[in-house]
């Protein structure tokens, strides 16, 4: 199978709803499956983004460190980059840049691997704060997020578009982190504005998905109910 | 990867719902991926079953033949065999069976390799005729099925359990197919009953999702609405 093309996940979104934030794979085992990606680790603690085969953490604190190998994540995707330029974008607004990369997506049944670089006009993040068992639900964990925000920022956002169709895999539609160039900002993208960017797509055929299915509690809990809204709630 | 804990998947249920039934695979990759399985053929020609490598197809006429590695299959799984005894099973009538098989089902969050062979106390079955550009919606081929049943009929049902969650994805539960031993009947399995038969099970970590990236028809289709809904009609 051609890499360039597979998307690997490990875990699935509906288990997060309910409150299985228990890591459940190494981020070595991650970094296996691609130099670039996204995640959170145990206890939904922070947001992380991979970039150079290189894994960062935003967390609740507002600090930026270097994940380690043997850290666990619940949730979290990789791919190997080899990604094309899909568009320059300049001065663009908040509402009219999601209406843009929305635009930008060639085909709505697929998955995609998004990369921006550039100078951002403002970038709104959020952190997830480490939860402790017994964990919470997702939607109770939004009221643990701290928020940042920076104005005239270089960095990279990193993530994808999942088509609505999986979104009880996924996060449905886009799913961004952004790390600034300095190492000093980042997290989870609520508001993004661009300057002077570049939008960057990798078209994906394959999900390979992973599920924990050596965790107990994974095994065990009822996933079902409206996850969909849930989830677009908690992710809001 | 362990590759008897992956099962692979060649296009997703919910293309099937507004009739997006052109092959776009062959059987020879699908095997590439696996030695038994299931699934069907371009215009949902009759109703697919793998077994020690090869492919044989139940076609609405009532005929089982061999199909050639170059025929396309627009929706498919296979994996490669290696599943443990879980049950013998009796003498037992269909709607004490579905249960049963049921709740030999470890974990309701994984997806599962299910094998039954023996003795069966009957077997009904139904295979879609071919359909023809342009293709008619799942629900409305519904109409264009045959049925078939036999008693104390020796043979192998091979199939999967995938959990609800997927259901957009995959046929959520149990999606069964029959062949007789003597290659002379077989099918989409709708009732089940046991003389003496034994239940095998593999259960898998990981969902290999390859979708039909390259088909026009694929990229553009609006692929939403109330689609379990429409799915369990179509599948009842």
């Amino acid at each position: 199978m051609d890499r360039k093309k597979v998307l690997y996940q490990h875990g699935t979104l509906a288990m997060l709803v309910p409150g299985l934030f228990t890591g459940t794979q190494t981020v070595a085992e991650l970094l296996k499956h691609g130099d670039t990606g996204i995640g959170t680790l145990t206890g939904l603690n922070g947001e992380l983004i991979i970039v150079d085969g290189v894994c960062y953490q935003a967390n609740a604190a507002g600090q930026i460190r270097q994940v380690d190998g043997h850290e666990l994540v619940p949730f979290a995707n990789s791919h190997y980059l080899q990604d094309t330029l899909a568009s320059k974008i300049g001065a663009v607004g908040q509402d009219k840049l999601w209406t843009f990369l929305e635009a930008q997506i060639p085909s709505k049944n697929l998955f995609y691997g998004v990369r921006l670089t550039g100078t951002f006009k403002k970038v709104k993040t959020r952190a997830v704060k480490e939860q402790t068992k017994p964990f919470p639900t997702l939607k109770q964990t939004a009221s643990q997020q701290q928020e940042f925000s920076r104005e005239n920022v270089d960095g990279t956002v990193i993530g994808y578009f999942a088509p609505e169709l999986y979104g009880r895999t996924a996060v449905p539609g886009f799913h961004l982190h952004f790390l600034s160039a300095d190492h000093s900002f980042g997290g989870h993208i609520l508001e993004l504005s661009s300057t002077a960017t570049k939008l960057y797509l990798q078209e994906f055929s394959s999900l390979e998905l992973h599920l924990p299915s050596e965790n107990t509690d994974f095994r065990k809990k009822k996933l079902s109910g409206n996850l969909i809204q849930e989830i677009k709630d908690a992710e809001s």
